[in-house]
């Protein structure tokens, strides 16, 4: 039984797969009992919502080692201690891989749900939390790359590993009269574009503002592109899912909350431009359709 | 966004996976919908509250018929309608065979929860909803048993398909002071144990109540053991799983709400005796443990 104080309840659910959303060699069962749960908080928090409880369905193999589950349990349990959750219930099953299914309720202290479909235009389109890191780490990942004698590199990894969701950005945008919010997992482009379409609008983004601190690190994503001879690393900020960021879009007026960075502006018309034009590069998960 | 009037909401779990929990070929994909939704809204209804929302989470192979899939969300809609319950959420991915994680919410409406741990000493046992039909047509299924020429036959397999829970029979037992609840979906053995456990009480179990109508249908149970070459089907009462009806204990002096029927009492001590002897079959999906 879960407290629901406002008298309604932000619900969020999530399927994580073993080999299409993580690997077992390349992430510890605590780090993804942590990313499994920051998923679901983030998405509570991009409605504006505080995250209360977790309900956890698990199915493995047989010869799964019990170690590993009980690391996994803690690294969940964790990253609800972090925000304030609890684990409400929970399944298990037997499968022959990994899979995790992550239900997550939150509270709206008296707020009105933010969705993706009131940006109009003249909003400011803000974010909170940071962009890149977590795709350049699974590059790094991916590439076999050598992290352990860079600082900067095995933090990509460890972004990839341990998304560090702003969850307080989220109640904290509701509140200031955000008009569209939406937390970044498939990529900006990608995750911006369900904002436009929900909303009817043109989204505009500035690369003066986004390829900068604080909304990415130019210094270590340049240090993963040049490690893995890449000449750009402007995809993994446009792109890449898994930091977990926030998108959220503002009246004009409203003066943006601390811990957000304008990146654009809200536009009569459809789609997401780039400093004026269509990305026409890899838009996240979903292919980018203008 | 769900409507939570009591200011508390109760959550539920579970998954189901092709091969395990159901067959494509055994099971049309608006039944495996309807069941999918039935077993969360009964664990809901056992905690005595009332479903308001499903969230859904799914995986499929890429070459699943999109009929197929629209099948099974009218299958799940349709039981969400049953109920007054709405689907509130989803999420979707690819895998190899059909994956379905549920979660159930539902709301008190102002009673206090039912647990497993509060059966006491003197309590009544009462089943509402009915016992072995599930486990039975799993039974013909499993055996290619002819069960075109036969309605009853043909019923049993219905039930295990698509099973019918006594929703209102759980809030209805919360408000007349039901000490403990649970959802038989493990066997009512196994299940009943797990009330015994929690409780730290002995349940002792009648045949004579149990092994007749309206709890089973002993004609058509024994229907089903004949066509099989079984000498007995009591089993199927005793240990069949999904059939999703409620058990519960109520105190000696309640009074039995309607649609509830005594099949033993409450004692002091450990485990589940039935007509006084441990029960040393296969006791549901757990191995029963005195």
């Amino acid at each position: 039984m879960v407290p629901a104080p406002d008298g309604r309840v932000v619900a969020t659910t999530d399927m994580l797969l073993e080999g299409r959303h993580f690997r077992r060699d390349w992430s510890s069962a605590a780090d993804i009992g942590h990313k499994a749960a920051a998923r679901n908080f983030a998405d509570v928090a991009a409605m504006g919502a505080v995250p209360t409880a977790l309900l956890v369905a698990f199915a493995g193999p047989g010869d799964l080692p019990v170690g590993w589950v009980l690391e996994l349990a803690t690294g969940i349990g964790a990253e609800c201690s972090a925000v304030g959750a609890k684990v409400a219930g929970g399944d298990t099953s037997r499968a022959e891989s990994v899979l995790l299914s992550i239900t997550a309720l939150g509270d709206l202290r008296g707020l009105q749900p933010v969705t993706r479909s009131g940006a109009r235009p003249g909003d400011v389109v803000a974010v909170a939390g940071r962009l890149g890191f977590a795709a350049a780490g699974l590059a790094l990942l991916g590439a076999g790359a050598d992290c352990q004698d860079s600082p900067v590199l095995g933090g990509l990894v460890d972004a990839h590993r341990r998304p560090r969701p702003p969850y307080a950005a989220g109640p904290q945008a509701a509140r200031l009269g955000a008009t569209s919010m939406i937390d970044v997992s498939d990529g900006l482009i990608a995750d911006l574009g369900h904002v436009a379409e929900a909303s009817e609008v043109r989204i505009e983004l500035v690369t003066g503002c986004l390829m900068t601190e604080p909304v990415t690190l130019p210094d270590a994503l340049g240090e993963a592109a040049s490690a893995l001879g890449l000449a750009d690393w402007a995809q993994w900020v446009l792109t890449g899912g898994d930091d977990h960021a926030l998108a959220a879009t503002f009246p004009p007026s409203s003066g943006l909350p601390g811990g957000w960075t304008e990146i654009g502006k809200v536009a009569s018309g459809h789609g997401v431009l780039i400093d004026g034009k269509m990305w026409t590069g890899a838009a996240g998960w979903d292919h980018f359709r203008p």
